[in-house]
């Protein structure tokens, strides 16, 4: 957003976070994940997805929507398939504990696959196949979420910008990491736009009837990917990401949520679903020729031709880029975050 | 493409394509796979990998790219894991091969992933999923291909347009089917549009050195899904394909094929992998609710308001209506697979 910031030290930031959650009562376990997510999110450089969101879910969680100290169940169904109870806890917490057994399950399956029911809003989805990634697995998470993209031709919201997130291990170096939402850009996206009084580009956003817009301040939904041409594509993946996560596990449809923000009912729970995959290269071409195999593409795409003036990049360079010049120089927070966390 | 057709009933369409690979020699097990497949486009519509493609299979199996009658065999690497080893055949026989034994393995582990290597051109995607649904399983397949999309901001091809294809099952209907290439739109549109002498959509497709063009005639490339702005996304997930495809089985990465079509060489098998998975719902939510719940999301999906003068429709829906039509009315072939098909 256009606002003021103030850069704080990494370990700083964590800790005040950790204290924030602490303060109101949160589990340990619950407050470590949630942390961990949300500092994913902010040291990567996705501040929509990181410390900012500590004051709405401290909210949500005095609110009762939240459950602060769940207790987690496992419902494995199969050598490979599980199904996770998030006891209306923090989906951070869920979702780090649904991939931990989903990597579990993957170890002596080869691949595992848990549903994650009665969760809520879990960060960035990129955090859990991150944490796949580094154990060595190939890792895929998606969740569905509120409502706020329409259809392919539809004049409503319908699906959320549900994201698909995947990861790889790569020998020796930071994983493989591509977290996308299936909306062409994010709802925030158009805010910042609002607030900086700038055209959005063409085919990404409409008004509350479907016509595309380019006026930040006319948009009331961000369109699928691919736009108004392709954007069957981007409808069909947001598609995917409700069958995994929400029919598969029988939890809410994204047009049945209870708005995330904004609305009066902070104490009802969500009853939000998520999906995580992890596989196991050992029990595919093993892990010698998995590691060869990631190092030889990789090298072929990062010396791959680039057109004048730019760069080609495999996904997560740019955002392993922006974690160590944060690491560096620390993580700009906006004001109402920093009062919030305790530092002004 | 816009040229001459001729029409011909499904029913004797079949029976020639199956009688043409028969003629060369084909196994049995493999004309049944292939014929399987390349019908399920052309009644679905998606002639650019339907009969049309007969006759450069016909060829690479007299060429000796592809093996006439290859003996599968299959590694079982864990509960829910297998490689399955194509012997150089059709991809279309160890695709649908790998689809069967992955719905056998979620049978017992709840889902069941298998990598195929030593394999060639499977046709569309779409095929394999929908024989999974077609059994109840919710499934994904996905191949890489000859490179002919550059990354995002790259100057030369790199990836395939590396298909993600998606299915699940609808109680007492067809399948919810979605087959997407990650990139903007399949290179053969390119050459329809060539041969129409019409202007390309804006940022679908680039010249040699990445420059992107609206000129069919220009065209070497196309882009990855999300274009000029957004086309990270499309490059991202035809890194997926590849990950799952390629690297995980150990076969050739896209921008090393000798080239499908065009190449000197038609007697040197491509390695070529693909990735299928395939979820048991009995094994999550359960059958019951998960086909009440796909009910009731196609039924919201639907229903929902849409632009004027458009409609919304669920994956599939389109295929569907195109393959009652195409049943009824009969299928459209080019007069150069009428007359290989011996129906002129």
């Amino acid at each position: 957003m256009n606002e003021q910031t103030i850069t704080v030290t990494a370990s700083v930031l964590e800790e005040n976070v950790r204290t924030a959650f602490r303060a109101i009562g949160t589990s340990e376990a619950s407050l470590d994940a949630v942390t961990r997510a949300l500092m994913h999110a902010s040291l990567l450089g996705v501040d929509s997805h990181g410390v900012r969101l500590a004051t709405h879910y401290c909210r949500m969680l005095e609110g009762g929507r939240l459950n602060k100290a769940p207790v987690l169940s496992i419902d494995q169904r199969g050598a490979a398939a599980a199904v996770l109870d998030g006891d209306d806890g923090l989906g951070h917490y869920a979702a780090y504990e649904a991939m931990r057994l989903a990597c579990d399950l993957a170890d002596s399956a080869g691949i595992g696959a848990v549903g994650v029911r009665r969760s809520s809003h879990f960060g960035a989805a990129g955090a859990y196949v991150l944490a796949a990634a580094e154990r060595g697995y190939v890792a895929m998470a998606t969740t569905n979420a509120d409502s706020m993209v329409p259809l392919f031709g539809g004049a409503e919201r319908f699906h959320g910008t549900n994201p698909l997130a995947f990861a790889a291990p790569v020998a020796g170096g930071d994983p493989w990491l591509f977290d996308m939402a299936t909306s062409s850009i994010p709802m925030n996206r158009v805010l910042l736009y609002r607030s900086l009084g700038k055209e959005l580009p063409e085919g990404v956003a409409a008004d509350a009837v479907g016509a595309t817009v380019t006026d930040p301040h006319s948009a009331d939904m961000v369109l699928p990917l691919g736009g108004e041409t392709y954007g069957y594509k981007g409808a069909g993946l947001a598609g995917v990401a409700t069958l995994l996560s929400a029919i598969l596990t029988g939890t809410t449809l994204d047009p049945d949520f209870i708005a995330m923000v904004g609305s009066d009912d902070i104490s009802t729970p969500r009853n939000m679903g998520h999906f995580v995959l992890a596989i196991s290269p050992d029990h595919f071409i093993g892990r010698a020729l998995f590691d060869a195999g990631m190092l030889r593409y990789l090298d072929r795409l990062r010396g791959a031709a680039a057109r004048p003036g730019t760069s080609v990049m495999a996904p997560g360079d740019r955002e392993w880029r922006e974690r160590d010049r944060r690491q560096a120089e620390g993580i700009p927070i906006d004001l109402d975050t920093a009062r919030f966390l305790g530092f002004t």
